[in-house]
């Protein structure tokens, strides 16, 4: 019975799939770059209007600042259990595209290419909304309607670190009820497994600036006059040494131990050395083999800081002789559960002025929260079931991502498991240039979608059951 | 008798003055930037019509590779002393004039505003050419002719630091001999006093490159894949600790100890800090106040490590996650008497690869040696008498500039006496946008050349008579 069902939705996808390829498309030719503040509100009105061809519901909360947050609804079907809600999150953002000389497509021209999808967003996080609408349609047409009540929060601001969901989620808490939440992302690792995650990290990305004159001098004073680059440089190297030790004093304060099904879970995770080095084209040995560590669990369990960029002073072709007047460095600090954003920020700036830095000011550019969810739920193990059976491979299960996003929020205000899964794959290059997904695993992803919606009321009451009996 | 003649220098000068701005502005409209190739064989062109107006011989060399060097030619009147030749140093290319936006007139459109001349080069150095030449013809109006030979070397490639004139000044070393030579730049400091220089620091600027993987990764991926820009900020911070002390062996190699006459006009050196600060607005201390230094001794003694630009990963506004897969650095470094461009290149090297840094390579951009001519010479003393003449204010001699250029190369082939002044000033704004002269500066600066090749013959005459009576 399952089966049928599962060919069933697998014919009609393919049926489905060319349609939904032009949808992606003509949504991925939107610029919908958060940091820029580009394409908002004409790409707000395409989503909606794409909910409401899927026959939902659509409402643009746009009370209370920021990028307008996008609440969707679509009701169980008469044949569905409308006691059952599931939440997908997603968000319309994408990174910007620079640098833009080295994309071989243009990044808001959607191109194909051997069977690969390129386009800004397309794997973060575009693809995987099409994907999820695509499958409501898929169900519509397969079971005459939904099985439960689907609900969507699509938010514009994920790329900037979601610095307004927060008050949106408390105050709507009710429309954004639901049973379990399927988070925005995920795909397939090098070995084609799925790899979902049940947490994801938290973040503090700070800006840090020094600034030495009011104007860029000549290189000949560097004799008496102090240099902002210099300060920065040597500022960064007292915060972490060349054996990638972070030197912070508070930086780790509040850290929750991981429990042992946690650590358990990271050590069933699959890692391979060889296929990440020639992925990135790594220059050198991984910084966790100098001090004896498992990559696995430094990318689950350990923070990380991070230069993410650095700017001074003349960077053009041969030579300019300038004494900089300022300098800045972008810093990324991956959290765990239990550190606090703003603390971070604050243990930075305490630790520059007690090195003489006084004069270089630490800001805090998006700080959000880590979260873990309880993976051992029985809404968990179903999406990795009827991943299982879709993909026809086991899939992967990490207890938090390395990546990070609004979890922490969902977490608190909803109070529901969440699993991230979606379509992109190892060779994504998210935030990078040539962003694809494999139009296979696009197809494969509706599948999924559709196929793990059609048994989500029976999970969930299985496991109600489970829990009555115990009881 | 002197002074007559001064009057007489003033006079045809102040008739002269108008052509000569027309001239002068007729060159500033040829944008020769040699960092960009343009303009230069027209700019060749206008300089050999330029000598051959005043009656000079001109000769294009381009035999040895790189933009043309001129030679130019006027021999002794009948009553000069033909036994006798000056030298003088000048380029016809420019910087680049951007950044654009912040010129208030076009960088090729010379304008005069409040008695200044605004156009990029009209103070490095194409001002100082049409002086020079003025001088000529003055001298040819009320001497009838010229009181010594004059040579002029007009190289093409001074801004991208001359990478092809040592071959030039060897090959063509009886061309170019002489007894002294006038260097291509000078002006007034703030308090309106000439300040000429008799030698020239010397450069190493470097590119520093750490490349650590081929593609941009997410900055989550930080847990365990080693980042260049904190290998770079490492490196740097190796190099030069927070007190500015450059830490590299053997980077003060060679260095020759200045004489104690070098020492005692250093000490004569003005030096305003407070005037330095508020020009520049800087923010700190000089970095000689914390060692117990003296800035003049820094300025003219001491070589220097100045980072000109720092460059890596996402530097836009706001957030993007990115772990750079290449980070890079200019790094300028001045140098001293002894210092030797390559050596510096290769001890910076073999410095990083002792501190675990092996994968950062180090290119020397441009390399030049730092030269000092024997200021106590009897024509140093003349240039500097004649100055206090004719802008009626004692001048200011440094053994050498904080700046650079070729001299070392000049040194060495021609073995003569150098010392370098002209028609700037401290505004000037050479390298910057809004370069200018004022024309009063102009002006006087053709007198001052004028004045001072009048009296050039008998001034190395008394010098040799006064050698000679010691021995």
């Amino acid at each position: 019975m399952k089966n049928q069902n599962l060919t069933d939705l697998r014919n009609v996808t393919k049926e489905s799939i060319s349609n939904a390829i032009e949808w992606l498309k003509e949504y991925l030719t939107f610029p919908t770059i958060s940091a820029q503040n580009s394409a908002i509100p004409e790409t707000v009105r395409f989503v909606v209007k794409m909910i409401e061809e899927a026959k939902g519901e659509a409402e643009v909360l746009d009370d209370l600042g920021g990028n307008p947050v996008i609440y969707g609804f679509f009701p169980a079907g008469r044949n569905g259990d409308s006691t059952k809600t599931l939440l997908f999150y997603n968000h319309y953002d994408v990174q910007p595209p620079e640098p833009l000389d080295e994309w071989i497509s243009e990044p808001f021209q959607p191109t194909i290419r051997e069977g690969n999808l390129f386009a800004r967003g397309v794997a973060d996080n575009k693809g995987d909304l099409i994907a999820r609408l695509t499958a409501i349609k898929v169900l519509q047409k397969t079971q005459g309607g939904l099985p439960c009540n689907i609900k969507f929060l699509i938010e514009g601001e994920e790329e900037i670190g979601s610095p307004n969901l927060s008050p949106y989620l408390e105050k709507y808490r009710d429309r954004f009820k639901a049973d379990a939440c399927i988070w925005e992302f995920g795909g397939k690792d090098e070995q084609d497994r799925i790899s979902m995650v049940a947490g994801i990290k938290g973040m503090a990305y700070l800006e840090l600036t020094c600034v030495g004159a009011e104007i860029d001098m000549h290189s000949s004073v560097g004799a008496y006059v102090d240099n902002a680059a210099w300060r920065l440089v040597q500022a960064l190297a007292s915060m972490k040494n060349q054996q990638n030790e972070i030197l912070v004093e508070g930086f780790y304060d509040g850290m929750v131990e991981p429990s042992e099904a946690v650590k358990q879970a990271v050590r069933a995770l699959p890692f391979n050395e060889e296929a990440v080095s020639a992925l990135y084209g790594i220059k050198r040995p991984l910084i966790t083999a100098a001090k004896g560590q498992d990559p696995r669990e430094a990318m689950v369990l350990h923070p990380t800081m991070t230069i993410c960029g650095l700017i001074s002073g003349y960077t053009g072709e041969g030579a300019k002789t300038v004494l900089p007047k300022v300098a800045k460095a972008k810093v990324d600090c991956r959290l765990v559960p239990g550190q606090d954003p703003n603390h971070i920020r604050s243990c930075i700036q305490k630790h520059l002025g007690k090195h003489g830095f006084y004069d270089i000011e630490v800001t805090l550019v998006n700080g959000q929260k880590a979260y873990r969810s309880d993976f051992s739920h029985p809404f968990i193990s179903h999406v990795m079931e009827t991943a299982t059976e879709v993909y026809q491979k086991e899939g992967i299960l990490a207890p938090n991502s390395a990546g990070t996003g609004p979890m922490f929020e969902f977490g608190k205000q909803l109070q529901l498991p969440i699993i991230s899964t979606g379509v992109g794959w190892v060779g994504s290059k998210a935030h990078a240039p040539n962003e694809s997904i494999r139009l296979q695993d696009f197809e494969d992803g509706i599948v999924h979608m559709a196929y793990m919606l059609l048994g989500f009321p029976a999970a969930l009451h299985a496991s109600q059951e489970k829990l009555e009996g115990i009881k």
